[in-house]
């Protein structure tokens, strides 16, 4: 098909899509002459995850680039699930506070919260190495928190974390079950990066439903 | 205390300070001569809540803006927190393609995803107008979900938003209790729009945790 049909088919105008074509993020079409080119259904599937991961995925070029070439080179399953998890970008972490230019200060690392993760992922049975980006994330988060005099209580993080855990376990469910590991990975991307906002979505929306009770003195209890 | 001492209580660089002044976001100090203010606790307060939601939050200065009217709008304790779930930026709603200089297309709406959503709300008894900027925001990323054809099967949503209710009820534990509105709204805008990257994080930690043991065939099910 021509760049115009691939951008009618997958909703993409075509100067997004002349975007993508030179940031390596979309493979070029076949050249039929000096200035067309012949796209195929592939180019729409990944026209597809690249929209999806710019947009409701959030992700920079940058981290699309990274996304897409995990799955690329995605040979099993498990691997596949893996190298999506670390290539995905982490939340948190990188964020820089408005107006420095940048020069966000240095802080050294709270040893209380590098200890009350490592408690956390001993607590839940969790397998994750130090270096992962998301305990590091987690920990800075944390760090950051208590700096906000904002910590959580002892055994409030624990809360949270097996709801997450039960929220993962859908995840993961939803991710498996496909063979082809490029197909897979899609999927994967797509339940770990795409839907994540609608989770937090359906948790603003019981937010609300819960403050809109109290409001009523409806009780906060059900 | 000086502006120097303001910076090095917070954590926050002079320049970051006067810009945040600039822009209204924290009010001026008492002038104590003509390049000189003096500031007080309740500028150090504010400053920590605009770094906490510039940085953790990720809210740009305009968003911040709206949050901080919010919070000193606030009269009473459960107003204070529906105000504030109203002015915290939603999730996903306006995210545009990168590449496409703000002109992404306009969608007709889909009626099947919104009957979806209506659908959900009556079965788990949620109360939010069909206004609400969460109910938008769901609809919006659902009819993106059904475009790349990763729609939840049936079931499967209602699943994460049994989840999604049970880590709201955990804030709103963690937002109540405070009896002066103002501190109350600091508190609750920490709660929904500060700490929701930490769960985020237990997600991730949990879907890592979970891809190791099917690599290391540990079993899926616990």
């Amino acid at each position: 098909m021509k760049i115009s049909e691939l951008s009618r088919r997958t909703g993409v105008p075509v100067a997004s899509i002349k975007y993508f074509l030179r940031q390596g993020l979309l493979p070029a079409g076949r050249a039929t002459a000096a200035t067309l080119a012949e796209y195929g259904e592939e180019h729409a599937q990944r026209l597809r995850l690249i929209k999806a991961l710019t947009t409701l995925g959030g992700l920079t070029i940058a981290a699309t680039r990274d996304v897409l070439g995990a799955v690329d080179q995605a040979e099993s399953s498990e691997g596949a699930l893996g190298a999506i998890s670390y290539a995905l970008p982490v939340p948190v972490a990188g964020r820089r506070p408005a107006g420095d230019g940048g020069k966000a200060e240095e802080r050294e690392a709270d040893p209380t919260v590098g200890a009350e993760v490592a408690e956390l992922l001993a607590v839940l049975d969790w397998q994750a190495p130090g270096t992962s980006p998301h305990v590091k994330g987690l920990t800075a988060a944390l760090e950051e928190l208590r700096r906000l005099d904002a910590q959580y209580a002892p055994g409030e993080l624990a809360a949270y974390a097996r709801l997450a855990e039960s929220v993962a376990r859908l995840d993961l469910e939803r991710a498996a079950g496909l063979d082809d590991p490029v197909a897979l990975a899609e999927r994967a991307v797509i339940v770990f990066a795409i839907c994540a906002p609608v989770f937090e979505l359906l948790r603003r929306l019981a937010q609300e439903d819960q403050v809109r009770r109290r409001v009523a003195g409806d009780g906060a209890e059900p």
